[in-house]
């Protein structure tokens, strides 16, 4: 008699009802806002474009993993996707970019006013959803708080990217305090209000969400390296960050090393100045920027740096008790690092 | 022996100590934010550039009325001041008004990033601080619900008010709609916020959310009013709105009035027509304008009309039990529709 083995199961498979939840309940949503039809449609098409709902799945398995009922956290976990997709709304405005998800952006399909408006107001429905989930916990105030306060440092990171733009003296350091705020705080506010609302310690709050800082900077790290290695197979060319003058660790340190290095090749610290200069190097000199980083294996201590992050956060895991949705979010975790876009 | 009668108080004396409270409390408010400076330096200039205060002075009466310590609603006052200014920065942009208050609009100053940005970051704000009043009301959430469906609101108004101005067939009924989400339900909001950390019943936050809307609604048309009758010494050249296509009551009134009417002046169809084809007209043609809005008395109808909604709004009052905070509503109200600015 042979037995067959048993299948692996892949990680989305582990993840799928979580998203399929998110999905339900993001849609149930939107069905409660129609008119004015001029507002909800820009609205409805973000959320249309699709989305891997990292965050929203963090808020549910933050909740359970402290015992709590995912159900309860359902709403606030829409509430957590969309002020992501508002931060997303405003920023490509603000970031003039005509493509988000492969699809034109709200505001060049609609027009500005639909795109801050739309932003607006879903700041205005999240809230309204965070309430359902808030009557759940404990301490509803607490999940308020986190919000608000994921709120006010998210717009202190895009003002802090936005100001980098004007500086060619951005320091790595300054770097991870910026993507710190812009990305890595939503991420903490997400597993914030799951573990609020399934009523957990303080202790473990803080735990969940230093997993999540960890997390959320290797993930901006992982996001800026796939920049600059990722294929065009993705619909991304490489360097892309590069022709934009972003000010990414990979080109901070990048810059740094050559300015520290007596004996750098002129050409390398010409590429720096121009870089910083024209806020950006013209696509047919991105080669050599990626040639100059070979040589100074920015990339190679990024990556390094992102498994440390990774490794990190995985130990601030382990001060939750060991449970199926604790291990979903190293599960989650490892996803989001492996990715290839 | 003569006897020197006393002097009446002027409304705005009565007023006085609740607008100290207010600039006091906002200004501490403000200290809190400072960094990023290139986002928090807008929030400031907003706020210097001054305003009548008067929702938040309306969250103040409002708990007071209903027997609450006005403190504890101080921060949810400011929390109610910060988002009225949020819609002005972003209205400026939709609207690309490069004056407020006498003063370059944000995005002129600076940049249109720099206003989404402190709009965003001044939600957060907001947020922040209804939270410490919301600890002191009975029902916390009740605090947050009247805000996010005060937030969701505004913008469908917002919105209703940029749709009108791609249609030639908007009813005066259909403004109503408009500026009762649009104005009028700010001021329900701060009202309502008031009642609740203040403790008040279901019934008199009803009362005093009427009595707001309805003077909401006689402030806006007041405001339009005064937009036909105002003096250039005030700096506003009559007719604003007519020049900029605003879908005004007594524009609305005056184009079902003319299109109604069988035996309409030729000039005056073309006027009303121009002003739907064009939005606007031009401003050597605005005379004309006034002169058809006299001959259909729209501007003697709109002044009833704001008298029937402040009387409306005095008889909604009246469910609150008599005491001088509810006196002070009264007394705000009446100076709002005396204003000649």
């Amino acid at each position: 008699m042979t037995t067959v083995p048993p299948m692996a199961t892949h990680p989305a498979e582990l993840l799928a009802p979580y998203l399929a939840d998110v999905e339900e309940a993001l849609h149930g949503a939107l069905k409660e806002f129609t008119e004015p039809a001029w507002l909800y449609e820009p609205v409805r098409y973000l959320f249309e474009g699709g989305g891997k709902r990292i965050r929203p799945i963090l808020t549910l398995l933050a909740c359970e993993s402290v015992g709590g009922d995912r159900a309860s956290a359902l709403p606030a976990a829409v509430a957590v996707e969309l002020l992501h997709n508002f931060t997303l709304v405003h920023d490509d405005i603000m970031d003039s970019s005509d493509k988000r998800r492969g699809r034109d952006t709200v505001h060049v399909r609609w027009n500005q006013s639909a795109a801050i408006l739309a932003g607006d107001v879903m700041m205005g429905m999240a809230m309204r959803l965070l309430m359902r989930s808030a009557h759940h916990a404990p301490k509803p105030l607490d999940v308020i708080d986190a919000f608000s306060t994921g709120l006010i440092e998210v717009c202190d990171g895009q003002a802090l990217d936005l100001a980098f733009m004007d500086r060619d003296d951005v320091t790595p350091e300054e770097y991870f305090t910026m993507i710190e705020k812009k990305t890595a705080r939503l991420l903490e506010m997400s597993v914030a209000i799951g573990a609020n609302v399934g009523g957990a310690t303080n202790g473990r709050v803080e735990a969940l969400r230093s997993f999540a800082r960890e997390i959320g900077i290797a993930f901006q790290m992982q996001d800026d390296i796939l920049d600059i290695t990722g294929s065009e197979a993705f619909g991304k060319s490489p360097g892309g960050d590069i022709v934009e003058g972003k000010r990414t660790w990979l080109m901070l340190e990048c810059a740094r090393r050559v300015r520290e290095d007596k004996e750098a090749d002129p050409d390398h610290s010409q590429l720096i100045a121009l870089f910083f200069a024209n806020n950006g190097i013209a696509r047919e000199r991105v080669a050599d920027v990626l040639s100059m980083m070979g040589t100074y294996r920015v990339v190679t201590d990024a990556t390094a740096l992102v498994e440390k992050f990774t490794l990190d956060a995985f130990e601030h895991l382990h001060i939750v008790p060991k449970s199926p949705a604790r291990d979903l979010l190293e599960v989650l975790a490892r996803m989001l690092m492996a990715r290839s876009v």
